[in-house]
């Protein structure tokens, strides 16, 4: 696959050029002999005898932005100066803040945001703690929580290089549901101390986001808290992966007209993702599914199995799924499949295998950012595709999750997140796409459509509220 | 001393009175009458026959209030709608929330804030950890971190109840000094738990302001976690505390003309803020200091201290205070004493003991509401008078303080804080406030004077640059 530019290697490169003469006119010449693109072309400064001109470029990678800096330099006459790359100016300094509700102009406000007037209010919480669902942020905010062990497709990073990507995210939480989210990169990846830390610091928060956690630890981790605490804990990697790949799967089989109860669904990854995709999907009606790994098909009977702790995630894999009890590998398990799953590694498929499928196959390549398959090749005989990228029709994306998800959530002062709400989430996001609209490259709406965190949340909230799960509505002690 | 209304004891009363007749008239002196103050009228609806009138009233306590209301339902034809409490108003929902710094528009926005933009910055703090201070929130930002066990005068409340407090500290960092803080309620008082957790959230953050923890325990998790962390921790109800008084002392004694070498000072209160403020004294030149609690004056044969922990606060006060070995009750020792330095209880001296101090006496009653002596009788024998009450001249208030003190850390990226950093912030408060201006009720600025922070920054900045334990300038690997 051919990557074309992108704005997230875009760069800002500030030139002067001869006034006269035809150096202005071969700048985007030369950017696009590079393969590079000129988004941008502004005259900072003019004269007689110079242009300051600053040119905006998208490139593939930073190599390439590299290259295009210096075939711009071989041109007669300009002087390259400061080369800026747009995506680590827009991270300078951090993409969050601290924002203030109320201005503290005079002592008047200073004795109300705080003492002596802020004493009555820690009073009234003091006698009635459910009240910090009302007269604090608790009510509205979510911790999200990583070790840093496992950030995107980086790997074992640590929580320093983890936190662009968590502020990242906490600007999401604002921006698709309104939620004052905070990052915690936490400096130790052992499974004990990240459990009592995240108990720890619940009290001032309605939800706890885990975030890049590696498996298995992850697993742990997760279900310790949900054990523990009175708030949602929810590991987005797992659920909200779950969530989307769900609702995507559900919009698949309206196109190609099968029942999800009828699918041999095959997967390739048993990963945290994997893992979370299969039971989701279980629970949706899923009745016949193979798990492939790096060791081939996951069955009760291989080596690495038969002696396997019976709560390792392997071991649920293999006594839930492979109801038949077939070997071998990936590619001879997905001949004659309905359904591919891909959260691996890329390039696992070729487009034979994908031939060999069932006719109204139906492909999701989610690893990133190279699919497990070519989509466009794989688009040549399954009936729908999808990915994770954003370069692709049907981009699989926890963004479309994750934010209403929580707002349901906390709208509903929830003190769990189960597989009721995750389904009921899945359904919602399906049906964000009406039936006018639905075909093979349009299965799943757009993360900047604006009906589908409200959907999500609704249905979230009263899936929530349906089960009794949510705190009593919360009393204050004061007048008010 | 008599409490005058305030406004953060202030209720906003509905009320629908007879459009004709005395009713509105009698709004006011009804108020009046019960010791309130109408500090806003507003007619919100007007018809032929009724008002509707939103009354703001300030009273001086939430029993107080209630008495108004029951007189303002005595008013032939006035009925009561809803009471607001104009505190507990501004508390609701919180107030403090997360902004991004940039909007999320379109998929650009979105490629260069999150996926796949992020990976690039992800791995250049990857490759230079120290890049986190450039590329993240980590430069500016403060974790509050509470267990919500001495919180304001109110004690053992709990995390969720300590809420209110820490966000209304996140917001007057904003507010006097532009960081970005963010409130972590712990729930444990374990003193190896907080180090434990507080050393794990530390990567996201670039200082620790330690809040309203309970001693002895405070001591011991700052020291702690001061040698575990490169990134500087503040209790500020010690330290905080410690460089106001330091700041208004060292005014005091322009006033009076005498120098802080020759001072006798005694202290009331050995625990967190009493024992920091000490130890700050010290260090500025204080030879002789007396400090006595609740048992009375603290000596080195008391019969509590034979056997104490030599590293108790307690020990450390009785080796490095009292040189004369004195006994007896705190009344003895304020004879003759030109400094009275009060963090302990209301009402421990009366104006007699005041009367019986040196010339020139300095009277610091800091305990709040209700201070060791009342100020107003202390000011007819001392030359100047200090409280923690904003209701009175010379308020010693951390808001004065923690601010700038943080902003200077951050602004050199400090490692640590350190006592010469405190004594160059307690330096630069007190010539805040010019020769021209200093008298015996204006030894300290307003917490809204604006050229606090800044010069409290400079010093601290200044001091921690000079002593070279900032970290190093962060250079960032990509092109920028």
């Amino acid at each position: 696959m051919a990557t074309a530019p992108s704005v997230s290697y875009s760069i800002t490169v500030r030139l002067e050029v001869p006034a006269s003469g035809t150096a202005v006119g071969q700048l985007t010449n030369a950017v696009e002999a590079s393969g590079g693109s000129v988004t941008g072309l502004d005259v900072t400064a003019s004269g007689h005898e110079k242009l300051r001109i600053d040119v905006t470029v998208a490139a593939t990678s930073t190599a390439h932005a590299d290259q295009i800096v210096s075939k711009l330099r071989d041109i007669e006459g300009v002087a390259i100066g400061k080369v800026s790359d747009r995506t680590f100016l827009m991270h300078l300094g951090g993409k969050i803040e601290m924002a203030s509700k109320h201005p503290i102009r005079n002592r008047d406000d200073l004795s109300m945001v705080y003492t002596p007037g802020v004493a009555r209010v820690c009073m009234a919480i003091a006698e009635n703690p459910d009240d910090a669902r009302r007269l604090t942020i608790k009510r509205n905010s979510v911790a999200v929580v990583t070790d840093g062990s496992a950030v995107l497709g980086l790997g074992n990073i640590g929580p320093k290089a983890a936190l662009p990507v968590m502020e990242g995210k906490a600007a999401l939480f604002k921006r698709f549901a309104g939620i004052d989210a905070w990052p915690l990169c936490l400096d130790t990846q052992d499974t004990d101390a990240i459990v009592e830390i995240v108990k720890a610091i619940a009290p001032g928060f309605a939800g706890i986001n885990l975030e890049d956690i590696s498996a298995p630890r992850c697993f742990e981790i997760e279900a310790r808290l949900r054990e523990a605490l009175d708030i949602p804990v929810f590991h987005d990697d797992q659920h909200g992966t779950a969530i989307v790949v769900l609702a995507a799967l559900t919009n698949a089989l309206r196109v190609v007209g099968k029942k999800i109860e009828d699918l041999r669904v095959v997967m390739s990854g048993a990963g945290a993702a994997g893992t979370a995709i299969l039971k989701l999907l279980i629970a949706a009606g899923v009745k016949h599914a193979v798990v492939a790994d790096i060791h081939g098909v996951v069955h009760s009977g291989r080596t690495d199995l038969v002696d396997a702790d019976p709560e390792s995630p392997l071991r649920w894999i293999a006594d839930n799924t492979n109801p038949e009890d077939i070997t071998g590998t990936l590619k001879q398990a997905v001949v004659g499949a309905d359904v591919f799953i891909g959260v691996s590694a890329p390039n696992v498929l070729d487009g034979a295998d994908v031939a060999a499928m069932a006719d109204g196959a139906i492909v999701f390549a989610l690893a990133n950012p190279d699919p497990e398959v070519d989509p466009a090749i794989a688009r040549e005989t399954a009936a729908v595709v999808a990915t994770g990228r954003s370069d692709f029709p049907n981009q699989i994306n926890n963004v479309l999750v994750f934010p209403g998800v929580f707002r349901g959530l906390l709208d509903a002062q929830s003190r769990t997140v189960n597989t009721e709400m995750m389904l009921a989430a899945a359904r919602a996001l399906a049906e964000v796409v009406a039936d006018d609209e639905i075909n093979a490259n349009y299965i799943i709406p757009s993360v900047f459509n604006d009906k589908v965190a409200g959907a999500v949340a609704g249905a979230v909230r009263d899936a929530a509220k349906a089960q009794g799960v949510t705190a009593p509505d919360a009393v204050a002690t004061a007048v008010q």
